[in-house]
């Protein structure tokens, strides 16, 4: 898939990984209806690229993403007033879904890991958007905000789920509750953040992470991985992870990359996984009630 | 709604923020089902009152709560045989109702954000109707005692949900598995409390943590955000979250609380929102099943 | 329930701790179909005998456990081209049951607390099969890997039931996504393991903690105080904890042991308690669905 034209992020793709670029930095990167749509093609793109075996995200210039664009003043979070906002289309059956939301859920169902290199400034959506990212490195001059309450509104983006999930409930409950903008050490104490980078080591500790699983693991593999762990994270019994896993080992221990994978690893050399996300993804979900929006 | 009259615990409530006091010290503050009634009955008059903004808990005198009151000694919890107890009415069907659970569910409920000053002794009931509390601040002296095993009983107040959400399985067993007595420092280096104080500064940093939710975060948002958050905290796939935040995101955006948010943040100034929890909290879970013991 | 002769296990039982040994040392204690079954047939021996109070599992030799047997080669995880593997038994209507999940189910139905000691490499389902125990100790010279994508396979054994709940899914899916094999450092920075000890310390701190569950607790209230946190670990919602633990309090308070624990604590003295799990355990799930392989 040729990747189109954006106007609101830069899509690379280089040597195995892919980079998403939030790119509005006169703006601090501030969140639209058509970055969400942008972002949510540009993981249509990596899903469907053999080539792309990790993806990053990060922002241009100072921000990483200052949150929903004010610029609309008052107005900014009444939708039903907004002619024209991308988001209208986001209205089914009268319910509007948050375009948060779309994004993280789209972010859910990703074939292929997803870094977070948070560079700068990430509050409201700039810092919920992450949360369906898997892994969070952070500039030692990131700052992070759960701003919501403090706007007169809630957290999205289906926050609700990953936070508690990611922090615990302690911590999610007080960054939401306060609404306070805290320094990148707070968001690595309490968990959000995985490590602290000087500002010009970050994109190459994020680099150096996705190289670490491009260059050794089957793409595959993490893919389901990935499946595997966000779905049966919120499965109520182990019997669903046994039901899945169960389908996953067996399927992928007949296909190529588990012969390549125990050769290479006996004859101690690099990997040539066969096997494609595009063509060699087994479906271990045959019971699997996909959630509708209701 | 006048407070009525209570015996076992104080409620004030002063500049937004209600504080309830257990009050048996002469008993170390041991849980009885008239204080279970009367606290229930205090978190309903917190959730009716628009001027309270923030909940704090704490314990009159040395301890927090030692826990059940051992008086009745080998009878204690032998309800059946405990004629006139007060948790005698929580027979439905023939099935018990546990109180501490009619006590924690309670507090699940609750609008407002509910804050533990953990000033002492903190043992089986007395650390377990914590659980249902957003967050944890404890005194040096304060030590804590999951000791259920140790009299024979089991973990109760749905402590069994709270605790392994809080401080994860391998914590959650081990506390419980062992019934040990340990001191403040386990349960922050465990992540069951949010920060360690002297006993002088207890007080005052819980306030400060209260006054910056009540100064800062609008009212209907914090209440919206509380139940998002303990809700799709259980919810099996964040479409759940999904469903919930966007329908909170629609309808806060609409409402005053939006504007006052948006513009009391460009014009740097103090929000002052028109919102009010008894009158203006929207209702984001049509779709949501109330949950019936059976 | 008198012990049957194994061959890649040892089983003993002394002073109400029974000590499951991983013993293939000269294969680093590799898995095989028959030490699954050797295990789940342990663990029924153990919940079998009131004697045990708690099950220690550790390796054999310089190892842990190194993971699957790689034996086979090119053809270890292709079952359906094994014949006479043991897990072949483990077809049901054309569909494989993942054998580490097996072992892992069965050790979540355990009616005895179960303490992993770590004593070296843990690779593969030699880490996958300690999430299913409650408490993990490790020696500063055992490592561990979850590392399936780089075998061209996915974590299996319900770890992703398990590990997201366990450590976080940041910290689950780097270990998953890089398959990189890691120190006992990592593994206690990240929440896997709960303390680290010299090797000839490993085996004493496993058996001071298992003592101080064994001399303390009463074993019924264990067994229970299990059931109830895993099984509403991956409840939705409090309510269910309060189904469950309304019943064990009621059950549990007109026991034997619920007086003599009381009666002991005030008297300040040992206690000995009357119940046993082999006849004693009450049934606290009416409403609880079993969980079926579908």
């Amino acid at each position: 898939m040729s990747a189109p034209t954006f106007e609101t992020i830069l899509l690379d793709r280089k040597d195995g990984i892919a980079t998403i670029t939030l790119n509005r930095p006169d703006r601090m990167n501030a969140f639209t209806g058509q970055m969400m749509m942008e972002m949510i093609q540009a993981f249509d793109i990596t899903d469907a690229d053999d080539s792309v075996k990790v993806v990053v995200v990060t922002g241009a210039g100072r921000a990483f993403c200052a949150g929903a664009d004010l610029g609309s003043g008052d107005k900014t979070f009444d939708y039903a007033k907004q002619d024209g906002n991308p988001r209208d289309k986001f209205m089914v059956n009268g319910v509007y879904r948050d375009g948060g939301g779309l994004l993280t859920l789209r972010i859910y169902e990703s074939l292929k890991p997803v870094i977070a290199a948070v560079n700068g400034a990430a509050v409201g959506i700039g810092v919920t958007m992450q949360l369906a990212m898997d892994i969070r490195l952070a500039s030692t001059e990131a700052k992070f905000g759960f701003v919501f309450a403090r706007r007169g509104i809630t957290p999205e983006a289906a926050s609700s789920w990953f936070l508690p999930r990611l922090v615990g409930l302690q911590q999610a409950l007080e960054w939401c509750y306060t609404g306070r903008v805290f320094p990148a050490q707070e968001a690595k104490d309490g968990g959000l953040v995985r490590s602290l980078h000087a500002p010009e080591d970050l994109l190459p500790a994020a680099y150096a992470l996705a190289r670490e699983i491009a260059d050794n693991a089957a793409p595959v593999s993490v893919a389901l991985t990935r499946q595997l762990m966000y779905r049966n994270a919120g499965a109520p019994h182990p019997m669903d992870a046994h039901m899945s896993d169960s389908r996953a080992i067996m399927a992928r221990g007949a296909q190529g990359d588990a012969k390549e994978g125990v050769m290479s690893f006996l004859e101690k050399r690099p990997p040539a996984y066969p096997d494609k996300v595009s063509s060699d993804l087994p479906d271990v979900w045959p019971y699997w009630e996909k959630r509708e929006f209701k």
